[in-house]
């Protein structure tokens, strides 16, 4: 059975908190809705999320409204409610700081579960949003113990795995891992908007993912990088002090601080946690040639599960002129001879 | 019948210049090697790419040495042979400005084929390496017609698309499709080296695929930056500037400055061309959770290329804490239901 505090009472009923309604609707949890857009919180009941709230005690509230209106939610939730009151907001200083000396602050616990999609509102929303996910729990000073666990098994019930930080370390944390690489990925990708369409003919594979996220909901992200704005401002400022280096390298031709850049870029990717949680393991690339119609994607993974090795990553890469993909399988080094005579074998035109 | 004027001579017998000769040796065409490195050149022989070069007449002569000794193998080809002169090299204009004056300098048009690997040397090489990529062909003022003509015959030969830019714009273009890319996500994966490891916990395939390209070689990446340091240093004197009003944004609050950067980021990426050339159409992502071992992606994509719906673009995430993986198949926007419907059907776990 589960250690929730029932019943959980989810306010907004967008992407986020009807995706969890539906999660922990899994679960047989009863799960009720609040939202004053009264077409969302139809759609969300009509899809199974939960019932409508119609007042009453609850167990923990869940405020899943954009982020310019969580502090506001959450303390009319410590006000009307006795219950646990958590947020699944991006970013966790800004919206506590009007509340920190209010009355029953300390039956709130903030979190933060790593999922989304460039797509909005109830309709958009699934119960399968959280598996597998880090969620950040975001106990402040004077969180209870009690809140917080309420709060890491809700996470826990819809399907995330619970990364526990403080409300600092958390912004500071998105800050790096997202919304620096948002920003850059933007400045990138704005250097390629109005370039000449021969010049843009060039691009492979690195410029489509370096710039990939840049595609994101500019509203959405707005609201995101104000709320974090300090912690954005100290890394875009450190970054500009290495982009002054960086530029006065290319310029007077200095490449021994060039390759010292270039090394803590390679340092910095090594740094980012492997699968699992474990260390990274060093991989490598087969590439594999193939007709670019359904099917042979089925036939190639076919042929690579029967190999026995696990393929860790896939990268598609087109043909600009010709009917082809060439596929990126990224394995396990130790595994990749294993792979490519496997494959060879069953006919494949593969390489490293 | 090639038109290829035979023997082409390949001038180095690392990655790109094996490659090269097992893709005309696919096509019977008639390769001669010449490296100073006698045990690269032994081991090119060995691998079929083509016969050590012994002296006598040749057709076309293929430079394939590191960027910085480009310059100086593109003359000796000049004065040694009476052959049309190419090379593969990832910079165009500086290598040639030591030479515009020289004589034959009709004989030569530049070339560079964007395909690579993060391995290096002939063991590396494959003869598909060039197989549906771009292969920019760069002749100058004084190039020959004929000679162009011979490099676009060997880029074809070998797999490849011709796209002809002069060096100029070549050098522009990659600077913006390539070296700046792979610059700004070195600068990204720099703010990760030594962040705390539960900070970095929190990373999601953003910051995987913005800093992807920043484990690639710093040597060989010195010296192409170094090689194009004049286009590379302009756009990146153009980020900076973007780069301090975002700061400014950030730092004052200044929302509509920021969306408009934000909006220049999102048109960039629509910028970069489609799939087979066309204009890049719509696509949404399908999400599958499934455990993460061999034969589960098999299984995967035999079920959606039974649905007919061809498969765009492939990421896979896995799960931190537990052994599951998170597949998002990219489809053309018009075919995701299609694909959801099959999918569920055939009892996987998606969402969109």
């Amino acid at each position: 059975m589960s250690d929730l505090p029932e019943p959980v009472l989810v306010v907004g009923t967008g992407l986020l908190g009807t995706s969890l309604g539906l999660a922990l609707r899994r679960r047989r949890i009863e799960v009720l809705l609040r939202d004053r857009n009264r077409e969302h919180l139809r759609t969300a009941t009509g899809l199974g999320a939960g019932h409508a709230y119609e007042g009453g005690p609850v167990g923990l509230v869940v405020v899943a409204v954009p982020p310019d209106h969580v502090g506001a939610e959450v303390a009319r939730a410590l006000i009307e409610t006795d219950a646990w009151v958590t947020d699944v907001g991006s970013v966790k200083t800004a919206p506590l700081r009007a509340l920190e000396d209010m009355w029953g602050i300390e039956r709130y616990a903030g979190g933060h579960p790593m999922s989304g999609s460039e797509r909005s509102g109830p309709l958009a929303a699934t119960e399968t949003m959280f598996d597998g996910r880090p969620w950040a729990v975001t106990p402040h000073k004077r969180s209870s113990e009690a809140a917080t666990a309420a709060v890491e098994e809700l996470a826990r019930l819809a399907g995330a795995s619970v990364v526990r930080l403080t409300p600092e370390e958390h912004d500071e944390a998105v800050a790096r891992t997202s919304h620096l690489p948002h920003l850059l990925s933007v400045l990138v990708a704005g250097r390629l908007a109005g370039a000449p369409a021969d010049h843009l003919a060039l691009s492979g594979q690195g410029v489509r993912d370096v710039t990939r996220v840049a595609a994101g909901d500019p509203k959405l992200w707005q609201q995101i990088v104000a709320a974090n704005s300090a912690a954005v401002a100290g890394l875009l400022t450190q970054v500009r002090d290495q982009l002054d280096v960086l530029i006065d390298a290319v310029t007077t031709g200095d490449r021994g601080s060039l390759e010292e850049i270039l090394q803590l870029g390679v340092a910095g990717t090594q740094a980012i946690p492997g699968k699992h949680g474990g260390p990274s393991r060093p991989t490598v690339s087969v590439y594999v040639a193939l007709p670019d119609h359904p099917g042979e994607l089925a036939r190639l993974f076919a042929d690579a599960g029967a190999s026995g090795v696990n393929i860790e990553d896939v990268h598609i890469d087109h043909d600009p002129a010709r009917e082809m993909g060439l596929v990126e399988l990224v394995v396990d080094e130790t595994r990749a001879d294993q792979l490519l005579t496997s494959l060879g074998r069953r006919g494949w035109d593969t390489h490293r």
